[in-house]
């Protein structure tokens, strides 16, 4: 039951997330292809960020999934989650307006590292209220995609300055990565579940 | 467990999308008739794009029933659907603040196209998943408004370079055969029941 | 399971529906008194407007709550009460912006009034569906308000190009109406609680 | 049922509330360092009441766990705690882009002390209604927080109009006082639980 509702509180804010993002999303001056093309930078960034919240919703989904219980910790470190992603709308509307300018790319990779260090405070704290067992080991598969997304990020976030392209380029990469893997953790729930059917 | 929560994430997104095309429909200059029906246009894109979001919703609700089970594929092919929805709010504005403009009809078109397409993407992903049994079937019956539908987006995007009245005349028939033969589907899940009963 | 998930895609749209009406208290142009009381009507139109939104949650949560089934028609019947709903924060914006003026005044009442008749054709098509049981009768005690209020709102659209505050008082008294009896309802749902555990 | 609709309902409102507060956070008019560093006291605000809701959400959440059912004092009890927690976006908003200011500050601090009345009605007429059990001995232990609360937004509401500076630290205060003492809560829960084990 608490579970149930910290799951269903969360679905609904990044769904709230996700959709309020298109309203940055304003219809062009003219009836024309011309004016429709020049949303094109702003249209990039809302699907890059669409992928970003994406996964992130199907991270919580498959996680919680493995969580037994909840206490006031994991809700605060949710939240702290949640903060951080209400950001992005934010983020990526000032990147989709500036093309290739470096400010905003580097503040969107400095919300895109900030959400991760939430997903990562919140995942420890998960993995320790639950005591030693197979969770810990669950989200020891995905330490290595936590590990080197933050990395990735800092290494965008300095690049903005330099080559923003390569920044953006970087932001892509990560999505790509997280998106591919994905699999991987689910073969193992899958192997996880026919253990338990042994 | 997992499927409940992908519906009710899919739930608050589609909740979102139906409700913010409102916004769209900002209030007349003065407070007077003649200023009211200037806005008739925007209204009337606005009924055409919450009966198709509200036909998606239910077709989900439907369809979902009949899902055992989901995994990473489902996940993303259900995400994949969400963004097309999420764009419509935007196509409806420019349709609606544009009345009878080809580019914005044909936006529009192509929008309920990419939709139609992910559905479909969406249920040959659910149907491999689920293996050979009574959901394929199921979804069979519905294979001619999934097959005659894409034909009808395209004959309507072609039409709105030469007659946009045409195309919208199109992209609201569309529309009223997924009303209608809903009720066919139904039967079906009726007579499913009644052999489970026997 | 199917009627939940109808309850809780509209718990979504009405959870949005009751938000977003705030968007329309834009913040005053000054940091002082007299700049926030000139958004004076703009909060009474919210006040009134939130008031009836809560009202039909409530109701949708009470009549619900004695539905067995759902089935394609009742889907389409609330999706049309749905719909009339996410205008009310149209017209409300209207009504809040132009203070005692006739035709905003009439429009928000037609507003209300099609919504009573979304609810009162939902509440048949439930109530022919469930077939002859407690259900009726538990709606027939609702029965005289569901017949008076729509004769209240077009005595307040007519009222409006007369003595447009006559309209506003009818308004607000036909939602005073709706918040009172509710307990009349509870206490046969009380009842019908107590005879069942006789 | 009853129960858990009311808090799927509330679960949604919230969302949508908390989400909302970013749209206020309109992108920089330039894409330099100066232009963001404008937005830090609009930035200072949003936080602030995003903390604020969330506190409210824990306590919905950890409150109506112990809630057995529900009747209709209590749904429009929770409504009105719904409706001056949807006026935070406003407050906040006003606040952030008035720096400082006596009236803004003085309107955010009525919006908390209103919804904070809003929730000590809620807890009374909840508490009323489960009859004189364990849920009262837990209400009691957080009294302390329900009794200064307000005490503390009518001092600071007073200050706005002396020390503005004076009366944004008592509202952050209050926030911390309230994120702090959960843990006390839980204690209590987690020995509630231990108790039922014996």
């Amino acid at each position: 039951m608490e579970k149930d509702r910290l799951a269903a509180f969360s679905d609904g804010v990044i769904a709230v997330i996700i959709t309020i993002m298109v309203l940055d999303l304003r219809i062009p001056h003219a009836a024309n292809l011309a004016a429709l093309r020049a949303l094109a930078p702003i249209f990039v960034s809302y699907v890059l960020s669409f992928i970003y919240v994406a996964i992130y919703w199907n991270n919580h989904h498959h996680f919680f999934h493995l969580v037994a219980r909840v206490n006031g910790a994991v809700l605060w470190a949710n939240m702290n989650l949640l903060f951080w992603l209400s950001l992005i709308p934010f983020t990526t509307s000032w990147l989709g307006a500036n093309d290739h300018a470096p400010w905003p790319a580097a503040l969107y990779g400095i919300s895109l590292l900030m959400t991760a260090l939430a997903w990562f405070i919140m995942e420890r704290i998960i993995i320790r209220s639950q005591g030693p067992e197979s969770a810990i080991e669950q989200a020891l598969g995905r330490d290595f995609k936590a590990r080197i997304s933050p990395l990735l990020y800092l290494t965008g976030i300095m690049l903005a300055f330099i080559e923003v392209r390569l920044a953006e380029a970087i932001y892509a990469l990560v999505a790509l990565l997280w998106i591919i893997p994905d699999r991987r953790v689910e073969a193992k729930l899958v192997e996880a579940e026919l253990d338990d059917a042994k």
